[in-house]
């Protein structure tokens, strides 16, 4: 294979706490970083070099992607006009069709329900007069959420009635949506899988995750699904992974349900990149999401996915983070904090690990 | 205590190796670093700034000194005029002491057996004419060594007779040096203790190093000294470490043996600062040697020493790195790599660290 050598560099769309820990993953491994960001992020800190220049600056966008080795993103949000404008110099991992595909609530929705694997109900919204017919065929509550640019529970509204229609329509800022229907689930789960360059891949133990407020709060292993959930899970975001032709680390949230023995699993949303709810992986594995990440992005070998310890992770939102001291006094806690200045309500400055001797002998995927 | 809240800003005199995952770890806690070193390093990839000036620009040093919030060494050879500039600014921890002391060998043996420490023994060498009496106070055979500057076996020489008295002088260079007894032991292990700027202090599990051609190859826990041995060892460097009012990773170099048993444990050197045979703590404790070096100097609570796996890790020196695809693809091999460009031969170029289960419930210093 490809394998990019030490002392290549990695260029990353994006300069948030994602690109500073991807950064931190790559120096360890002897290779270099060059940050593209539209404004100074935590990722610059620890990156060999760093860009500012818009997105929408195909010209600056390519003069960088001349300068690095490979491209890769951290947010899934980056203009698909930038990635391709990179693709077209350097080797884009994962490729353009993922960006495509995350980018937009309703092309996600239909890829997935096309491999066949149980999403939400939902029908396209263009305008508040689309509503009252499709909460009709989803049946009520419902979501209504923005195609495009929705995160950490942002453009989003519930209805349960139609005459809601308009309310919620102009609660999402009247942009082109989906409604999804509501589906019951005893609990929310991710599969952060990784898939090399050689189509090897493998993933982590599926953790279970909870929110607050429409932000994970925690993420924790072991997490709830039996061996064969687990299975049944990785097979799915396998088959999405194939399907994009995927390279790198692909999470994929999953409902899952103790009742409902025709779907107990069904697929949320994916985000092709490093997530949230992988960052207990960091300190539980040998190898954590990051340097998968990066291996896959480099053409290395992958590495294994088993963890020696069981884990909590916690998110530090906004001033939780103000209680660094007393986190680092407390025994066994793994403080991260991302180096940004301003605590804003909802804003992800951090996040603690807790870990735990393994519960059982050995995580159950490890393969020898 | 006056711990530096996230964001303030660690200056590293030196931009090595330790260095750069000294700033990982700064990193990991929100801290910015800034590196001040002599010529362009390693460390320069994952530092928010750094400056390149001589180590005897004292009106650099300062100035650097000014931008910056505490002071730490990645080596013990910073000029001591250097670290006093910058003392005479802000903080330095470890202070100017430590250096003093591991700069000379002549100082560092004398403090050292003037605590009570068994160490090697040993004769200041001013001249090639000094050697034949000190031979015969020492026995045979015995090592010259320079009084400065000295590592991984650079600027040494063994001799057992008299007449190679001029040839052994001239071999290191004729410079200030002491003749070493012969020290018979079984092994070679080193106490890595942390203490903090409030005084707390605690030492990871004792290692089993072993060098070839004078240069560290493997450190593996557990070691070879039992639970009695141990705790002897890290009370000899806690004595050194409250001599100097340490504050950071000291590491204590001892060579222990079966059979003797007025003196199982003699202290060969101190490094005042993280040290190669403690580069397993990254992989194998919540919290390694680089980061609990940054949260004493930082004056954070020091953080648990515990370890959750046994571990060996191998140094990859010069060309041994250029099997980075192999190390890579071994399972479970967790492959540190420093970002130098040329593989020069006794060059340490990253390390290896394997994982194994716990041989035993629970790392034997773990407090609670």
């Amino acid at each position: 294979m490809n394998a990019l050598p030490p002392g290549s560099v990695i260029g990353i769309l994006g300069g948030g706490q994602l690109g500073r820990m991807l950064a931190m993953a790559a120096a360890r491994l002897g290779l270099q970083v060059s940050i593209y960001s539209d404004h100074s992020g935590p990722a610059f800190d620890v990156a060999s070099s760093h860009v500012v220049g818009a997105f929408d600056d195909l010209e600056k966008i390519s003069a960088w992607a001349a300068t690095v080795d490979v491209v890769t993103y951290e947010f899934e949000n980056v203009p698909l006009a930038a990635a391709t404008a990179a693709a077209s110099l350097k080797p884009l991992r994962p490729g353009p069709r993922a960006l495509e595909v995350a980018q937009d609530r309703l092309v996600e929705k239909s890829f997935i329900r096309d491999l066949g694997i149980p999403v939400a109900p939902f029908a396209a919204i263009d305008s508040a007069a689309d509503i009252p017919a499709a909460l009709e065929k989803l049946g009520s509550p419902a979501i209504l959420k923005t195609r495009r640019l929705g995160y950490d529970g942002k453009g989003q509204a519930r209805l349960s009635q139609r005459d809601e229609a308009e309310r919620a329509f102009k609660e999402i800022g009247e942009a082109p949506a989906i409604l999804e229907g509501h589906v019951s689930f005893d609990g929310e789960v991710s599969v952060l899988l990784v898939r090399g360059l050689d189509k090897t891949w493998a993933y982590y133990d599926i953790p279970d995750n909870h929110h607050k407020n429409g932000i994970l709060s925690t993420s924790s292993v072991p997490g709830p699904l039996s061996k064969e959930l687990s299975d049944n899970a990785a097979a799915m975001a396998l088959k999405i992974a194939e399907a994009l032709d995927y390279v790198g680390v692909l999470a994929v949230e999953m409902f899952w349900s103790k009742s409902d023995e025709t779907a107990p699993l069904v697929v949320n949303e994916i985000a092709p990149r490093v997530h949230n709810s992988g960052h207990w992986t960091m300190d539980a594995c040998p190898i954590g999401q990051f340097e998968n990440h990066i291996r896959a992005v480099a053409g290395w070998p992958i590495g294994t996915t088993a963890r020696h310890s069981d884990a909590e992770m916690t998110n530090l939102i906004g001033s939780d983070a103000d209680h660094w001291h007393e986190l680092a006094a407390e025994n066994g806690v793994i403080v991260h904090l991302y180096g940004k200045n301003e605590a804003r309500p909802g804003r992800k400055m951090g996040h603690a690990n807790r870990l735990k001797p393994l519960s059982h002998g050995m995580s159950h995927n490890e393969k020898d």
